[in-house]
């Protein structure tokens, strides 16, 4: 019983992150988990909003959006409609809340990153690919802010962060679900976690069923592996130099 | 090292379900989980939306809102700022999920069932305090929707759902956290099951801290023997006649 | 010819004012006229809107809202709807307009006091047992106030305020309708007033329909006296003891 | 004691109704009082509201706003704000509703008549005199409707609606108030009466201040004798041929 | 071949402009080019938006609009609908960038002009008589500040602005296009030019047909011969002078 | 007197165009002009708008929308902000009525095409090379269309459509503006055309300067050879198969 794309349960699809795919912000990430293509954006602005300042610390927040082109059939842009959807609003907070536990905030000083994760295309798990993706951008921004001697401390990175999705299709438990399998899944989970396996959040979900806590136990082990091999993506990706060399 | 409410950690706070608030909806009960009160209502209207008309299903909407004066510090009316913010539509988007798996929406047939969640006071947890109220105000729904035969199938409750919420505090896993509590929780999850102990949902995030699966599991034992408790509330108000006798 | 509720035609309904009803506000009332129940609440604010900054005087606002359950039909959330309609702006800026003739803005000294009431349930009479109540949870905040040493003068409420509606229903003129004689009353009208008898705010309107200075005489005479009775009950709950003694 | 604009007590400003203002509505008619004017337009459309098809009736509506450079200080524009004020609300309800009193919905037919009441300039008693001038458009509407054989029976118009303002000015009670007695008035009312003198909506507002009835009846006094005066001279402006001849 | 109103192919419609048309803004002109007739005024506010504060520099912004009831059929509230469309963006940015061309903003000194153009009957042309008549309430304006002694330089004035509409109808190059000819126009073109004949805005569209560039010349010759004398009637109109007297 | 890229005066940046750039929508094109890169989308659905049905004829609509990180300095999201932007609703408008000139949209029959035009990197030139790329995508989409039976007739496409920008800048003419030279240009045109050189469009603007005929035509001139170079690129792009083969 293998699935619709050759892949054994617990196997990622193919995962491409390109770093420098935008010139203007300080950290630009193409990622890609198969069809799934999420660009992140990490800028900075110097300063932090009005009610953190003088606190010494820095921010970090991120906004999720898709294209309208990016899905199956064409979905209306927000923008145009005057107001953020409730799914576009979770996934955000989501991502911002992953990302600013990999950063030591008041290392960061009293910087803002804005991530900006916006689904080009959308095959399931955008906001997995999304989480993981940022993270690349946020290190070079990171590295950018450091070049320029604008940290208040050399290491704010306190660990790497990378996120998968898996569920339970066809009774089965499954790992980065396409949308194909997302869209039939009986349980549907999303789980962040850091390089050395620690856990940051868990969501998993059964609409129109429920999962005992053995189904919760076998995707988290599945997850985990996965995220693993993610973050061994992340590091190679951050090991090769800057295409285009450093930003100016 | 007892709570500052002095309860142990794996108690629940004083649980209180009034049925019968409101004379109009066709359920209304409110919850109390300690200082925090939950008005939750459930209005039946006579068909579904336009996407689901025709297929014989019926449909259950959630809207959660809190008071302005609510909370300690009186907060913005979200009517008067023109949007709804991202954490209340994740809660209403949960609330909805965890409800609907509690009902076969074919029996249901084509009738939508709106729950509204109005937070009267907050002191942490209210919207597992929703979803545990709001149970027993569908119930009240289904029965009324029952004794005037406009069930397609007389038992259309699958199973009964409550939820608590679940943290790590001061480095102890503690069930059912006050404000005071949530408010310095290193790790906060809410979790959503039956009586039958099975998972509709598991939401565990650790903003600003990571936790093991070894946390998740104590957090997830706790959670579930507090659920168990509030399954129990739940029968004991069903059991008891409605207040005021069967709404007209 | 009597009313369905067996009262005569210048009879309140049953008036209930239950202070402290919420622990956050530093006045919290819920106020019911027969089945109608608003929830009023005073949160204090240091300091006054930027417009008003260095003038010494203080502030009071209202904000009047429906939850969707307490009508008999269930309406539309205003938040959802992203916009305030017509009615609830109209009521928000009389309970602000009468509340604010209740007190000495100067003797408040640059505090600002925001009303909010919010009706659980509606039964006709909504805007006038707002007012009534918000009068009580008013004087507490006042007193409040007072007991933290922070109004500019000792005594800022100046008189008591109160409200009531009044109609001519099958031809009667008829004190504090209910929504059933509401809903067909060929004239309608609200009346603010002090504890001695003056007017702050009189409307009445005739849709479809026109009326003589004979009925509006005739209407505010009953009106007048009913909120003689209604200045009598708040004085009556005001004298008692807060329920579970004073805020913190 | 005299006024600084030299009138007594209760004298109007100059009134002038010119009919035809614009071409495209089935009625224009720009009101001036003193210097407040008004252009107010009657444009009918086919059909009723869906709530309200097949009812036989037909429907009014009326829609007030200001030109940012109609008042003393420029104005915001609510359509730039992207919400319209609580006032502006609230005034619209009370145009559509007096001059619906005007008008028997049976005989108007299914057929809508939207009122326009654009504020070019203001001086005080802006929506009396958008009341005023609105009946007049209404009526050329009608007559319009009738031309075309379009009404369900031949007279619609029950009776003639128009309205004035009155307070209460350093002590003394006062007709139609400008803008610099409007702004410092202690007690302030605007009255909508029939041609017979008969009330269809009094509302009397005491801001920081409280009323007698004996003032509130002074008021009325002085009132209903100006709504005499603008009755007789929309009569005269309706007697007279419409400017450029019947509307194609 | 004539035009349905018996003007040659490059004849102007009557035009008429009417300073002092409101007695609040400093200048207030109300322009007519044959049916079309647009409200312009001239509201001046002592300094600037925040991001050019301290720059010396002045600002011109526009705001236009058209009344529900200027169009052949009512047209719907912008503030209403709760948002502004994307002509009256379009425009509104046209003449702020036309008006803001004809001054020396070093001049103007820290002050801000508003502009707002209200059409109150539109019959085609409405953005073109919109800029020609607004350079009259901007010269108005700019008078009145040099009265109060409030310009950084005496004459900031830098040229004269005024705009035609033209396009090919028929097949024929016309001037001034009314609602008739606009709405079946082949190609449609709006020039906004100086007293000296250089151009500030061409703006040539053909909606489902495309032109050549000796028709967009024939259309410019004919454009500029108008705008000439759209510029001596402006120059008529300023040399007369005030109605009312300068204001105060 | 070289540009800082190093091109002549009326050279154009290097062009790129990548059909197939998404696997959902019917037409997909990233167009690169240089720096600036924008996602052009063309989405096809059955049916066409409410006010055209029956009609016989299809519908071209365009959304045009900047990803904030696109930018030098993040821009705010319009999504988040409520409302979309003037310069937004200009541009998308020009899209759309560029495009539809390029169709026979009886041909089209009863389909809708939505064009989505995303800027990914923003370097000048956003709108021009937006339509010259949402040209390639609507041709991609006909195509589609037309292998599925789904055309009222075989060819809509009725001429090719391109644009670029021109404008003046230190004094002399030249051809698509990167960012660096489009904030200094004194004047500053974009211009539509035919594959035939036949013109759709012709914006010339001039904020703060003024431009001679001969300034404009000496910009057509250049603008129209871009365009024949630009229409080149357009009809080699479309001579290749598309990668990835026909879209299913």
């Amino acid at each position: 019983m293998t699935r619709a794309d050759g892949r054994s349960d617990d196997e990622l699809r193919p995962v491409r992150l390109t770093r420098g795919f935008q010139q203007h912000p300080a950290g630009s990430v193409l990622v890609e988990f198969g069809g799934t293509k999420v660009l992140c954006a990490a800028s900075v602005t110097e300063g932090v909003p009005r009610w953190r300042k003088g606190s010494g610390l820095g921010w970090v927040t991120a906004e999720y959006a898709m294209l309208p082109s990016a899905t199956h059939t064409r979905s209306d842009r927000e923008s145009v409609k005057g107001r953020i959807g409730g799914r576009t609003h979770e996934i955000s907070r989501l991502i911002g809340r992953s990302l600013r536990t990999s950063l030591d905030l008041a290392a960061l000083g009293e910087n803002t990153i804005a991530l900006d994760c916006d689904v080009l295309q959308a095959d399931g798990g955008t906001r997995t690919a999304a989480i993981t993706g940022a993270y690349v951008a946020l290190a070079d921004a990171v590295t950018w802010l450091g070049a320029r001697g604008r940290l208040a401390d050399p290491k704010p990175l306190a660990c790497q962060v990378a996120a998968v999705s898996v569920g339970v299709v066809d009774g089965r438990v499954r790992l980065d679900l396409p949308y194909e399998e997302d869209s039939r899944a009986e349980v549907d989970a999303n789980v962040v976690a850091t390089d050395t396996g620690t856990l940051i959040e868990v969501q998993s979900t059964g609409e129109g069923a429920t999962f005992t806590r053995r189904t919760l136990d076998a995707m988290l082990d599945v997850a985990l592996r996965g995220i693993a091999d993610l973050v061994a993506a992340q590091s190679a990706a951050l090991a090769a130099p800057l295409p285009g060399g450093p930003r100016e």
